[in-house]
């Protein structure tokens, strides 16, 4: 990959800042968890496992820099960086699985001294980093085998290398098929309001040198009735325990337009995407976020002043829609909460 | 209505500059057939009805500037003018028979001297738009019976006043309904890339006071999805004779979200936008436009540099998804090959 998304550097956390792209491939270093959370709510990094990084990484920052007389003074600012982290944004169930992976850490190293602890939580963002490096590999390889050679391949929003620690997990699918010599294409929606698609997957594949095409969100359907697109794969914000999927505003239609015009409709995502303790997609909280991303582009208007605007940042997917969850662990079909269950061990 | 889409004055053709909507309320003078003629490709007015309005006030500012000796000369003139005016845009039908009204009507007087033609030319333009404006309320008295007290209504582009020589098709329903007293809402699609959602509806509804919610065109499905829409009215370019509709890029999304919601997907459009010459929706051609729409946002750029685009700028919405067709002789609903011939007597 020639770019980073996030890494531990000299004690400090470097996230290339997204917001900016593909304008400007600008580095931000953040040295405080405060300032990790603001990146996460402004969607400097994005992505669910990305955001997972992040989290892990403000949690370890947040660590280090408490003042404590004791271990019980330690854990309970250590449980307010958690709460501040946890507060960002609230679809991705990836940062709340980040973050209790990080509580679980301290608590089962609680008997070291807190110099230790703070060293063991700095290796775990670490760990969670590198690990999610290879598991979209995993995802990638698992997923590459439902890729055709000359497959037409619709994604929506970016669930690349920009939202993960790299590589990607829908774009790790396309990655790994490249890789493996198909003569794959693109098609990318641009996603708006936020342009995920236009700003991120384009540039990725641009570079990746990955043939891509961009289109408006409302051209999917276009594309997929005269037979232009052979299957859809996109990333995954969390998945209930019967495949109903939450993912960036979109993905819905596109998987009921992909069912309509009989193209197949994966989700690529790590098993830290799955909530087993929800029981479908209505539990899953959606995040709605500023009107001013829908009424303005790059801080220039497109609409009236004074239009009221919706904008709901994720929707859900219903798991009929889904001809397979692609994880690191394997690819689930057909029952998804018997495949889930089996994948975690339950 | 508050503003004029476009009126013949003093021997010029004023129209509203839609390109400046809703930052600037321009109005723009063109003076001979040729700057009509750019007018309507760059979109400086647009919409079925009012680019039919607009060609034939072009062929009427033609007809006026023709240096001819002869009636041989003077008519094989006009074809040149009514082909430059033709050759703009290639979906909208209304367009096509615009110009082939004036043509007949040229034809109908050709034993009169030239200057009488060339006046009766005018006049024929300006009933066209004051015929439209009488037909967009005729729609929106037929079509407000379906919509029901309190009902929120999804549209998509702008099929208003400013795609019609005022009042519109699909919100001329809108308006109907709003004016009938009945508490309704709209939600309005923003309709990339040239947001005319955004951009136009949202201006037109926000100034006639009618309650209106811009959203991106990929939330439409999470509203439906969740019972937040009662039916969807959308404007039409072209109709075939089995009521396949031609419309803004995303209305087949739109209207494949709607069935698999059960929520009634309704066309509105004037008769002079059916084409019985056709089948089907199969034979219609789309045009394609510069990838400059896409890959900017009024001059701003929103994708990476060098990046492939495809940019149709409408689509085909089967019959099979619309639940009726609002035209101004009445709603053609089920067997609409035999409806839309009986509305035009055939």
């Amino acid at each position: 990959m020639s770019f980073r998304t996030i890494e531990w550097r000299d004690n400090k956390v470097v996230m290339i800042d997204q917001t900016r792209l593909p304008g400007e491939e600008v580095y931000n270093e953040y040295d405080d968890f405060r300032s990790v959370a603001e990146a996460i709510k402004g969607m400097v990094i994005r992505g669910a496992p990305a955001i997972g990084v992040a989290a892990a990484m403000g949690v370890a920052l947040g660590a280090r820099d408490i003042i404590a007389d004791t271990h019980e003074s330690f854990f309970r600012q250590l449980d307010n960086v958690c709460d501040v982290l946890a507060r960002t944004r609230p679809t991705a169930v990836n940062l709340f699985w980040a973050i209790q992976r990080m509580k679980r850490t301290a608590e089962a190293h609680k008997d070291k001294d807190l110099n230790s602890i703070r060293q063991i939580l700095k290796a775990e963002a670490i760990s969670i980093e590198q690990e999610d490096l290879q598991i979209c590999r995993a995802i990638g390889r698992n997923g590459a085998a439902l890729i055709r050679e000359g497959a037409t391949v619709l994604t929506h929003c970016n669930a690349g290398g920009l939202a993960t620690a790299g590589y990607g997990t829908a774009l790790g699918v396309i990655r790994a098929a490249h890789e493996a010599g198909k003569k794959i294409q693109v098609f990318a929606d641009e996603t708006r309001p936020w342009l995920q698609g236009a700003r991120l997957t384009a540039w990725e594949l641009l570079k990746e040198g990955i043939p891509v095409t961009l289109i408006a969100d409302n051209m999917a359907g276009f594309f997929m009735k005269r037979g232009e697109i052979d299957c859809v794969v996109v990333g995954a914000d969390r998945i209930a325990a019967n495949g109903d999927t939450a993912n960036k505003i979109g993905t819905y239609s596109v998987a009921v337009l992909a069912r309509e015009n009989r193209v197949p409709f994966y989700v690529a995502a790590p098993v830290s995407t799955l909530d087993l303790s929800l029981k479908n997609g209505d539990e899953i909280p959606i995040e709605e976020r500023h009107a001013h991303e829908v009424t303005h582009l790059q801080g220039y208007p497109v609409a009236p002043e004074g239009i009221k605007v919706r904008n709901p940042a994720f929707d859900v997917t219903p798991a009929k829609y889904i001809a397979g969850i692609i994880t690191e662990k394997g690819v689930v079909r057909g029952d998804f909460e018997k495949g889930l269950r089996a994948l975690v061990g339950q």
